[in-house]
């Protein structure tokens, strides 16, 4: 299971020097919000919310019946996993920045808040087949419980599922966009995919990538929380870039999990993405603050069978996070949530506003 | 590779019985139109349509280019491959059952025929993952060729591309109802997936996962072209069930052709419906009349393994075939292929509705 920095911190498990790489960046969100109020705005928002989750909670109950067929159940057993709903959250909040919704809007945000969350499952699904991934929210996945076929079925279902409710929504431009999401986030797995077998430490090929795969789905739910919200055009532009900023600072985050230490002794789940041959921001920084460590890179990209040799990935593990990478990217992707506050502060002062900022800073505390 | 029974036939590689069994139903295909009739009568819809069915190929290249990602690359190696493009020239011919079309019309039409084809061809590159299917269309899959992962993101391409297309036609009802066929699509396939393991001679439970399967897509594809055409409720409601019941013709047929004999001398591709664990029309008729057949398929649903015994496989076909269940089977598609007949004979006589009924009369006689 791959267990956050925070945790390792806590756990006493990491050295010296990767405490400190990790507590420096996080220390500056947690400057400017004092220790554990983050966990208390959350804590504000999701009460102040707590009606709107709850639809949320029952809406994707009802998408995938745990009872229902085998691709149904395949999707139930990913979507009663307790997940942070980031991305419905961003499609609620955007749709509080208006004037107020009728009650026709209210049924629309919740379809669209439920369907943000199916697309994003529904890739999972199939991600996990192509990547045999074996385990996801601290649970065994779906394709190793059900089968490859049932994962492969129950994304499609969930898809499908995601679609009918935009649809029903009733706002055909988001619709045509949510396609184009989709299409993106295909095409980003493929690239992904294709690259697999070579190391290359390319920072626009990484952006690329992580824009398809990650934010342009965060994209997607700002603006179709502002959409129903009826904001104009510009602020919509700015709410979407808001969300492009937020879905890189999140993936950013999520790529220096990877090189926490993992639970057991024997380091496997440690360096996954490095093993999947998916090309992360530590890798490339490291990389290149230690050339050295880009012969490693593409030994393993060759044979990721390396990774098993005694103690090569805790030895690696100690020589990438000694680059400082892991230091490095939470401090681009603080930036990057630096951004999209920046990019949302036309917005008038409120609930709304704090909370999706709120959100934004969750996002670089993965572990709240 | 799966051959027809036709081509057994006139290699002379099947014994008398089986011809006998086969040629009678078809016989009464041929008695009605004369032998060779029916190749022609495609040849003039083949001529009356070049236009449309070279605008529709070149839609079909431009939805995953040969040169595009991976995705895409593992969709167009499926798209190019000949195939009969039966989905969409349900479409383009009941466009032409109405009082004419303008240019927006024509456009859509366009976009709804080729969707047709590219859901047919996403549910493919996902079955064949799935099935671990090995050829196709005369041809290696493209999960061989590109592998797993680039058949399923393959699929999910095209299927954003189906929808992309059906929402630029500009008919958003039928946006709806295609969501709502590859929804029943998806759920066949995993019931059809969960009955593996277990051999049950249900007609019900058999024309159900047809149904999802196959012949929802064929009632779309005929309701899509009526609807731009202008076709009232009424009208829309009988091409509909044309549709269905030529789609469980289409899909009888498919079934007997897993009970030719196989090119090679193994017998390695014979009886792949009952290796796969999928019920099929004449294997319930079969073991109907053998109940003694039922304790080896069972045999065989608890290990597909014993399919490769020794003779196992081309004894167990005799006596599959020699309950003459290939022609029981024939004999039933004909019968529904005559009702979609029927439900559409209120059409008004020309060109249109007897391309139509050509197009009826194919999904009985798959050689074409």
């Amino acid at each position: 299971m791959r267990r956050t920095l925070e945790v390792a911190v806590v756990n006493g498990s990491m050295k010296r020097t990767d405490t400190e790489a990790v507590m420096e960046p996080l220390s500056l969100v947690s400057r400017r919000e004092g220790l554990g109020s983050l966990a208390d705005r959350l804590g504000e928002i999701q009460s102040w919310l707590a009606k709107d989750l709850g639809t949320l909670e029952a809406l994707l109950e009802s998408s995938a019946n745990v009872e229902g067929d085998l691709a149904e159940r395949a999707a139930a057993h990913l979507l009663e996993r307790p997940g942070k709903r980031i991305r419905p959250l961003c499609v609620v909040l955007a749709s509080k920045l208006g004037d107020g919704l009728d009650e026709d809007d209210r049924a629309a945000i919740e379809n669209l808040a439920a369907a943000a969350e199916l697309v994003h499952a529904a890739t999972l699904l199939h991600d996990d087949v192509i990547d045999l991934g074996t385990e996801r929210r601290g649970a065994p996945t779906a394709r190793l419980l059900f089968g490859n076929p049932a994962s492969v079925l129950g994304g499609d279902h969930l898809l499908v599922e995601a679609l009918r409710r935009v649809r029903s929504a009733g706002h055909d431009r988001l619709l045509g966009k949510l396609l184009d999401v989709v299409g993106e986030m295909v095409a980003a797995e493929a690239i992904q995919l294709e690259r697999r077998g070579r190391f290359e430490a390319d920072r626009e090929a990484y952006l690329n990538v992580v824009r398809g795969k990650t934010a342009v789905l965060f994209e997607w739910s700002m603006i179709a929380g502002g959409t129903v919200a009826g904001l104009d055009g510009d602020a919509l532009a700015r709410l979407g870039r808001a969300g492009i900023q937020t879905g890189i600072a999140f993936q950013m985050v999520d790529d220096t999990l990877d090189l926490a230490e993992s639970a057991g002794d024997t380091g496997k789940d440690t360096l996954l993405d490095l093993r999947e041959g998916k090309l992360t921001w530590p890798l490339i920084i490291a990389s290149e603050r230690d050339p050295s460590l880009v012969e490693d890179f593409q030994a393993i990209a060759d044979d990721p069978g390396r990774l098993d040799e005694g103690d090569f990935v805790g030895e690696l593990r100690q020589r990438i996070v000694a680059t400082g990478c892991v230091s490095a990217t939470l401090e681009r992707a603080i930036s990057w949530a630096q951004d999209a506050r920046s990019e949302i502060s036309f917005l008038p002062e409120g609930p709304a506003r704090r909370a999706l900022e709120t959100v934004i800073d969750i996002s670089v505390r993965r572990t709240l």
